[in-house]
């Protein structure tokens, strides 16, 4: 399997969920599964990734100073998504977003099992 | 109660939890519950606050570019440390953090239940 049909199970494994990705800490997606026209559809996702990538990146700066490890997780709410990523590696990540009333605990499990597998494929 | 009795509840109530803090958005605390002389020693908790604070300030500004609603909750996870956000007005907002091992589920439901709570008092 590639990033896709993993990116695919992540989103058909929650309901709710409108998005997964695997993008870079510069901005830059590798792959994107985009449902958010079934639902949360006046997001732009690929503008909110970029912008969380930017977040993420500083996080990793704060954290370094902070010294309080790496970031592993993050997760972001807003009333219309909320987005959860989990770092790769140094260099990459994975997305996935889901409708604010969707089970988030689900969506960490499912994001977490997923993440070694798509981290495999890199 | 004020404050501080809520927060002090928080922090009892979770299994691993290593501070409570009621924070303005310009990262001036108005008051902290900080335990982690008894865990996570190292982290520098009030320095990490204000950190976090302008990552949640930037957040704001991108929701609001990104027209997804208004920032209401933030997890933030590093090897050493997740830290709960959650907002209770336009000025203020909640954190609670906590071990990377304790129930993020338990610390995500006791700032919830709590955070209306504190707003009563604001």
């Amino acid at each position: 399997m590639g990033f896709r049909e993993h990116l695919e199970e992540m989103v058909h494994s929650v309901d709710g969920a409108v998005a997964a990705s695997v993008m870079g800490f510069d901005g830059i997606a590798i792959d994107t599964v985009d449902v958010s026209a079934n639902g949360t559809g006046d997001v732009d996702i690929q503008t909110m990734l970029v912008e969380y990538t930017n977040i993420l990146s500083q996080l990793r700066q704060a954290a370094e100073v902070l010294e309080s490890g790496k970031v592993t997780e993050l997760s972001i709410g807003t009333e219309k998504l909320t987005t959860l990523a989990r770092a790769l590696t140094d260099e990459y990540f994975a997305v996935l977003a889901v409708a604010p009333e969707a089970n988030l605990g689900k969506a960490r499990y499912v994001l977490r099992i997923n993440a070694p597998k798509i981290k495999a494929e890199l």
